[in-house]
């Protein structure tokens, strides 16, 4: 299968497998966290604010504090402050 | 830092790096499979119809199919059929 309608199928078919054998790849990690947050649940711990505080290290300093701010403000705004 | 606020700190930063390692890992095979879509543009091939066909490969023949004729049914109730 050289060539099918002009086009190099076997070429196309590494291309192909390539991007599969890498989202595997990435599906098995997807696995792997999965497994952590549940490890993490089982020893109590809360995972979706874990989620956050993943989400919240990711950030620089400044993004984070401005974050911080607009959802205090935010939360004032619609009567959600402690 | 063994214990902040009644929770096991060092734990919890045990299990928060685990998942930051493995969502590097992810991070970088999302990058892998950029460039492999990268060079196959450059050979010559369409990744948005690569994109699909990788997508239909995962499916069962029976869901594809089914996909396809109610694909084909829509597009013939819109006037798309050619």
């Amino acid at each position: 299968m050289a060539d099918v309608g002009g086009i190099g199928a076997e070429r196309l078919k590494s291309f192909v497998e390539r991007v599969e054998r890498l989202e595997e790849e990435k599906a098995a990690l997807s696995a792997d966290i999965r497994e952590v947050y549940a490890e993490a649940k089982a020893d109590g711990f809360d995972t979706k604010i874990m989620r956050q505080v993943v989400r919240l290290r990711k950030m620089d300093t400044a993004d984070r504090q401005e974050q911080e701010e607009l959802l205090d403000l935010y939360k004032r705004a619609l009567g959600l402050a402690s």
